[in-house]
């Protein structure tokens, strides 16, 4: 056994959270995707055959009722909400993630605007905030929201590398979108203190947290963060296209003017009233009737959080990938590859990218040999670590696979 | 056995879709709220369990393309494209009917703005048209949904009936957003003239078929409708909360601009561009990542139309709510209930709505006695006629217990 190998099952033997991949349906493969989708949780099958057989089945249109159908996007929000570091009642589940992108970020600039002028959602609303930055190196889908966003609300919109954000922000600024962790390079954003500057600046900040909620600790309402929104099918483990869910910080909900108010939203949804009144609280981001089938398969996902804190999750992360870049550098002959993963801690999300060339290649004989991580363009091999099934013997499997790969 | 007992096996007797029953799983219960949530049919237990089990649970990641969950959405909309009259490529699933209400209205009002001036959103954009008509007792959702793309378009939004509305029609009319059946009266409303007059004004038509797709034909193509939208979860009996759908007429995919221009419509999601560029056709109003487990559930259950004609549904279904009436009729006192819906068959859907004090009540009392519609504030029995599943004995019983419960 090569010295990594051995080190390896050490941190195998003495890993508090190895005992969670029992949680999970599992196979041989080192499964390096679940930042794309998260492996299948145990819980889920036997889960879901209820809710087809039985609740919809059987119990019908009952379900709404009794079995909590209606008022499943704020209790799976709650069950969310200290994984991210909310208290009750400000995240509700539903809809995809650009669909919260476009509502948190108009809402943003409303709330941006709100003492202003003409009440129209225009940037020339009095408040004389019309703009609204973006991270330039988002996830694509982000960017193009919040361009639609921009246009509907009268804003224009700055892409900006997160680090000049403090630099960009002017009196200007009605709102802010970042992601916590970038998507391809893995590199960790600076939640607390961006936040911070967006609020100096009197602006309104808008998370994703796509690629950092489940895998380390978030913090939205100690840092203060103004709206949040992420997906549940990575560390969440909700399933393919799972839905996702927006955070509305309890002392702004009064203030949330969705720009999709459907009746779920309304304080009186079986009213049937031809008037709109916005619900109180985190339910006001609701929208339409929740696809059941796809939002209870995430309830039933989310027990594997059980009596796992976050800590242990972040620190156990940080291990994984620091192995990761041990094995590589003692694996792969130096030159052929390069890290695009920050070193420091502080700016380490929960992947590896390494770039190399034919990257795409790479990728596919990787997965042939058991190896499965993902590739994105134009060159980046992209390995994501789940600290709730991924060991340490895995990763050290997966670097020499890598290294064989290449050679 | 009573006279109208006898007519009802002679009627069943005859039915030649009886034996569709069979694909559905139902019980003893009567049950006519498949207008609010579709019964469950035989394939969909299965098809959930392969989907949970091997697609995400064994292959994970790889079911994107192999499993076909990637084409998904236009595949399942071209299953639902016969049943509304539409030839292949121009529906997509996904997203809730209020969103897709409003991708449908905001683009309405691009389209009708097209030609003109300033190329933004306002209803000043040199086109004249800024104003949007909405049907005054739409469904809510509709309504609120109406309220936020006209104040985001910068366009006024005027209530009418839709008898009303070829009156209303001015060239100041960018869209109109109609409802085919009410929700509440089960009155059809007269599409391809109430289409042409919209069009004969210059405007853009869009309708709302939850209460008519997989009831009644509805010749999307034929009539030249531009846009619409509908549910999923009634009459095609997709389950709980399942995905909706949005049909954009070929000739103006084109022009179809959507104002939620998620990853999922770009021409190369894949590519993770900076720059968004609309991808052609159908796909263009997909938004973000579909919830693959409740848009596969849909994909099963829509197995029940293999072989089923749209005119005989529509013929069964007028012979079940004329069956209805006349047992009603005959069992129900007069004056103790009045009727809502249109005697006229071409102003009938497949609902029957019946005005009664205490009606909330009267439901509760008729769902213990085993037959299922519902309560519409605020004095509506609702009860809708699914023709693959309900039968003409159903039918009599339920007048029978209605009767009972009312004496």
């Amino acid at each position: 056994m090569s010295e990594l190998a051995a080190k390896a099952k050490e941190l195998d033997a003495s890993d508090r959270l190895a005992g969670l991949r029992a949680r999970f349906v599992l196979d041989d493969a080192v499964y390096l995707d679940g930042n794309s989708l998260g492996a299948l949780p145990t819980a889920v099958p036997g889960r879901m055959e209820d809710v087809v057989r039985r609740q919809w089945g059987s119990l019908r249109i009952r379900s709404w009722d009794e079995s909590g159908w209606w008022t499943a996007p704020e209790r799976i929000g709650d069950l969310i909400a200290p994984l991210v570091g909310a208290a009750p009642g400000q995240i509700v589940v539903g809809d995809s993630t650009s669909v919260n992108v476009f509502k948190a970020l108009v809402a943003a600039v409303r709330m941006a605007g709100d003492g202003g002028g003409n009440g129209g959602d225009r940037g020339d609303d009095g408040s004389g905030r019309d703009e609204i930055l973006v991270d330039a190196t988002t996830f694509p889908t982000d960017g193009y929201i919040a361009a639609s966003a921009a246009r509907m609300t009268g804003c224009t919109l700055r892409p900006v590398a997160p680090a000049d954000v403090p630099g960009a922000l002017t009196g200007r600024t009605a709102a802010v979108l970042l992601n916590h962790v970038d998507y391809r390079t893995g590199r960790l954003h600076d939640l607390p203190g961006l936040t911070a500057a967006v609020h100096a600046a009197g602006a309104v900040a808008v998370w994703d947290l796509c690629h950092s909620a489940g895998a380390l600790p978030v913090g939205l309402d100690e840092h203060g963060v103004d709206l949040a929104v992420g997906c549940t099918y990575k560390y969440l483990n909700g399933g393919p296209g799972s839905p996702a869910y927006l955070y509305v910080r309890r002392e702004l909900q009064d203030r949330f003017d969705s720009p999709l108010p459907g009746w779920n939203s309304h304080a009186e949804p079986f009213g049937m009233r031809a008037e709109y009144q916005a619900a109180e609280g985190a339910v006001r981001g609701r929208v339409g009737t929740p696809d059941i089938l796809s939002m209870l398969a995430l309830e039933a996902a989310l027990e594997v959080w059980d009596d796992v804190p976050v800590d242990a999750v972040r620190a156990k992360s940080l291990a994984l990938t620091d192995f990761f870049l041990e094995c590589v550098a003692a694996y792969v002959p130096a030159g052929t590859v390069e890290s695009l993963t920050p070193e420091a801690h502080a700016e380490r999300g929960s992947q590896v990218a390494l770039r190399c060339p034919g990257a795409g290649d790479v990728m596919k004989r990787l997965i042939d040999s058991g190896v499965v991580g993902d590739f994105r363009p134009p060159d980046v091999l992209r390995f994501g670590f789940t600290p709730l099934y991924v060991g340490f013997a895995d990763v050290e499997r997966a670097a020499r696979v890598l290294a064989r790969t290449l050679s």
